[in-house]
C-alpha cells in the first residue's frame, strides 16, 4: 500500500536510460525498462526503481520486485544479477532530482483565503499564498511568492523573505525575521521569550527578552522546534542550516551556515555554533560556548566546554570521540579489571608470606 | 480542592459491594459504604475510594479520610485496619472500568461548527464532530463518529478512521492515514517532512520527502509529538501502540504493535521497533536498527545497535541492562579501585626492594 | 542590525547618572553620557550600554563601541579604561528595570476580536484582551485584564487568573486552572491526558485521566511545553516556578515554588519536586520520587532515586555531583589505570620468577 505517498504516479514515466542521464549515472543492463517512481527495495513494484545506498539493505534484494535498481557505485557489484541497474556515485545524492520529477510538489496556488486576518500596514509581495485563519499582525512584510499555512500567526513587525514556506500552525513572535526560501514546519515557535530570570525577594523576576530572532536564507526548521529571541542581542541561524523537529535554541544562540541539528538537540544561551557543525539526536550544549567549524557531535552528548574546529566529540560530558570510546570500552571491562586486581593481591600476599616466612 | 477533575460527582454513587463486583474483587469490611469516586490516598474524602497500588504510598495511610480503599492483593494485609477494603489482584488494572463509571467522558455532540473550512471532495461519515476553525483540505475522508478538535488541520487527501479523536491544534500533513479509534493529542504533527538533505555545492539540498505516514487502529499519540512521513516508503505505527508527549519518530520508522514510548523518546530514520517494545523517557535509537519484540529500554539509553527480542537494555551506549548496572557500579567504585592499585604498587615496591637488598 | 529587537529606541534616553540611580549602582567616569538602550558588548552602539556580567566576554571589550558599560562589581576593575562605567553588584539583576524602561512591552489593548468563539456561560473579567480565532469553551472564566492570544483554545471549565498572558496557539484542556499573572507561551499544552495504560487481552486499554491540572500564581510556561492533567489527583506547579520550552510534566507531578526547569526536562508520573529546585537541560526524573527543596540537577542527569534537600546531583544515574565528577574523571583515566595494572603484573611475575628460581 503506497497511496499515502505524495502524488504517486502523476508524473510521466521515464526509461532507465533517461533516468541514468538525469542523475549522471550509467546503465548496467536493459536501458528500456519503464519507470514511474522510486521505492525501498522491499516495497518497489516492477515499474519502480528500488533504492540501495547501504550495504545492510542488501538483505532485501532477495524478494524485490523492482524493475530497476538505483544503486551506489560501491554496492553495484553486489547486485550485478539484477537485469537493470542505474549506477551512480552516491544514490542518496541522486534522490532530489528524481523525486522532484516523479513526485512533484503540489503547486501552491497564489491567493488569500477570505478568513485571513490582517493588522495595519501589512505589506504583501506578488503571488503570495495565505491559508485559512492565518493572522498577520500589524506591519508584517511578506516577500514574493511566500506562503503562509492555515492558522499560522505572524507577530507584529515580522518579515518573511521571498519563496519562503510557512506550514500550518507556526507562530512567529513579533519582529522575527526570515530570509528567502526559508521553510518552517508545523508548530515551530520562532522568537519566543528566552528563559531569563533573576531572584526577586521571595519570588523570581522575569528579565524582559527584548532581542531579535533572525533566520537567514535557505534555513529549514522542523515541526515543533523552538527558537527563542535574544535577550538583548539577536538569536541567529545562518544560511542553509537545517534544524530537525523538536530542537531548542535558547536566547542569543548563534548558529553558523550549513549546520545540521537532529531532533532534541538543545543549545543553551549565547552558545556559538560554527559553520558545518552536525549534531546527532538528543545532544546538548551548555551556555556561552564556542563550537568550531565542522565539529561533529555524537548522539546524546553533553557538550560542556568549547570544542575546536573539526573535532568529533561524544559522551556526557563530551570529549574527543575516540577518547570517549576507549574509556567507555574500558568501563565495560571493569568486571575483568577488578577480578585481575584481586588476583594480583592474592599473588602479592603469597609472595609477601613467603618473604616473611 | 478537586474541582479541576473531570466531571467529578456527576455519576451515581455505588456501594463498596457494587464496586467490588464491577472490578471482580472482594470486600474486606463494610460492603455498604457509599462511594462516588476514586482519589489518591492523601486526597480522598469519605465518599471516595483511596487508591493504593504501590508500597511506597503506604506512608499516606496515616491521615487518609478515604471511605474505602481500592488496594492490590499484595498490599491488602498492610492496610487491614481500614474498615472497608476492596481488594483486587491489580488496582491499576481496575481503574479503567471504575473511572469510566465515576467520571464519564463528556459526550462529543455530533455537528459541524459553521466556521470549519472544507476543500473539494471532503467525505464525512455519520455522526462526525468538527470544532471551530478546523480545516479539512481537499479530499479528506473522515470515518463515522470521528471528531476533529478546534483549529486542527487535516491536509489534502488525509484519512481518519471511525471513532477517532483528533484533539485541538493537530496537524496532519497531506495524505496521512489514521485507522479507527486513534487518539491524537493537541499539537501533534503527523506526516511532516523527514530530515533528509544532501550536500549541494556551497549549500545543502533538501531531499523531497514523498513517502506516507500510517497510524493503525487504536494508536494514541501524545501532545506535541512529531511523526515524520517516509522519505520514499512509509512511516508506520502498529495497532495499539501508544506514544507519550514530545516523542519523535523520523522518516521510515516502523513501530510494531502494542509499543509504549515515554516522553522524549526519539527514533532515527528507518529503524524498526518490534511488537510490545517499551521505551522509558529520553531514550534514543540511531537509524537503520532492528529492535526485537518485547525489548525494554531503560530511561536515557542510547541504542546504537540491533537488539535481540526480549532483552532489556540501558546506558549510553546501551548494553544488556545487568551488564550496564555492573559497569556503572564499578565506575562509582573507581576511587577505591585506584586506591587499591596504589597500595599494590607500594607493597610490590617494598618486595622488590627487599629482593634487591 | 538590531531592528529585530522589541521596540528599540522608542523610550526616552537617560544619562548614565540616571541609569546608575535607577539600578542602585555607581558611576565610574562621565555621568552625562546619553543612553537609549542595552546591548551585548560586541553589538552596542555609542548611545547604548554594553552589558558585561561574565569574565569570558571581556574578549569583546577590544572592539566595543558602547557609550557606557553596565558591569558587575567583580569585573569593574578589568574595564577601568572605559570612560563610562555603571557598576552594580550584579549586572544581570539590573536588567529587568532597565529593559522595562528602554524596551517597553507593547500594550495589550483590551478588546475581543469578532472572530473569537464563546461557549455557554463564559465569564470575562474587566479589560480582557482576546485575539482572533480564540476559542473559549463552555464555562471558561477569565480574570481581569487577562489576555488570550490568537487561536488559543481554552477547554470547557478552565479558569485563567487576572493579568495572565496566554500567547497564541496555546491549548488548555478542560478544567485547567491558572492563577494570576501566569504566562503561557505559544504551543504549550496544559492538562492533556497522562500516559496511563493497562494490558487488555491482545491489546492495551487506556486508563481514563480524570484528575486536574493547576498552575499557581506567577508561573511561566515555555513554548511547546506539555503538562499532563492528573490521573486521579491533580498535577500542580507552585507559585513563581518557571518552565522553559519543551519541558514535560507527567500526570500527578507536584512542582514546588520558585522552581526553574530548563528545556527538555522531563518529570515522570507522581514525582514531587521541592521548592527552589533547579534542573539544567535534558534532565529526567523517574516516577514516584521525592526531590527535596533546593536540589540542583546538572545537565542530562537521570534522577532515579529520591534526593535529599540541598544536594547537587549529576550523571546517569544521578549521584551526588562531586562523586559523579570523580568517577567520570577516573573513567577517562582508565587507559592509564589499565596500563598500570599490566606493569604491576609484569613486575609481580618477575618477582615470582626470582622467587621460584
Amino acid at each position: 500500500m503506497n497511496d499515502a505517498r505524495r502524488n504517486p504516479g502523476d508524473a510521466p514515466s521515464l526509461t532507465a536510460a533517461q533516468v541514468a542521464e538525469m542523475v549522471g549515472g550509467r546503465i548496467d543492463g536493459d536501458p528500456e525498462v519503464l519507470l514511474k517512481g522510486v521505492a525501498p527495495l522491499g516495497q518497489a513494484q516492477s515499474a519502480e526503481m528500488g533504492f540501495l545506498a547501504q550495504r545492510r539493505y542488501l538483505r532485501e534484494m532477495a524478494g524485490t520486485q523492482a524493475g530497476a535498481l538505483l544503486v551506489s557505485e560501491e554496492l553495484a557489484q553486489a547486485v550485478e544479477n539484477h537485469p537493470c541497474r542505474i549506477v551512480v556515485k552516491d544514490a542518496h545524492g541522486a534522490l532530489p532530482v528524481l523525486l522532484s520529477h516523479f513526485y512533484p510538489e503540489a503547486p501552491r496556488e497564489p491567493g488569500i483565503h477570505p478568513t485571513a486576518v490582517f493588522g495595519k500596514g501589512v505589506a504583501l509581495g506578488k503571488g503570495v499564498s495565505i491559508g485559512p485563519y492565518a493572522v498577520l499582525e500589524e506591519g508584517v512584510v511578506l516577500g514574493d511568492r511566500a506562503s503562509v499555512g492555515s492558522h499560522s500567526v505572524l507577530g507584529a513587525g515580522s518579515r518573511v523573505g521571498e519563496d519562503s514556506v510557512i506550514h500550518p500552525h507556526v507562530v512567529l513572535y513579533p519582529k522575527t525575521q526570515l530570509g528567502a526560501r526559508v521553510i518552517i514546519h508545523a508548530g515551530a515557535r520562532v522568537g519566543a521569550d528566552g528563559f531569563g530570570y533573576v531572584p526577586d525577594g521571595e519570588g523570581i523576576a522575569k528579565v524582559p527578552q527584548v532581542g531579535g530572532c533572525v533566520l537567514e536564507d535557505d534555513v529549514e526548521v522542523g515541526a515543533n522546534t523552538c527558537i527563542d529571541r535574544g535577550s538583548i542581542g539577536d538569536t541567529r541561524v545562518g544560511r542553509f542550516s537545517k534544524l530537525d523537529n523538536l530542537v531548542q535554541l535558547a536566547h542569543n544562540v548563534q548558529v553558523g551556515r550549513c549546520v545540521l541539528m537532529a531532533a532534541f538537540t538543545g543549545v543553551s544561551g549565547s552558545t556559538e555554533i560554527g559553520n558545518g557543525v552536525m549534531t546527532a539526536g538528543q545532544t546538548g550544549f551548555s551556555g556561552h560556548l564556542k563550537i568550531g567549524d565542522g565539529v561533529r557531535v555524537a548522539a546524546k552528548s553533553a557538550v560542556l566546554r568549547d570544542v575546536p574546529a573539526g573535532m568529533t566529540v561524544s559522551g556526557s560530558p563530551a570529549r574527543e570521540h575516540r577518547e570517549t570510546l576507549r574509556a567507555q570500552g574500558l568501563m565495560f571491562r571493569l568486571p575483568e579489571t577488578t577480578q585481575k586486581i584481586k588476583e594480583l593481591e592474592k599473588r602479592l600476599a603469597a609472595l609477601e608470606g613467603s618473604e616473611e616466612g
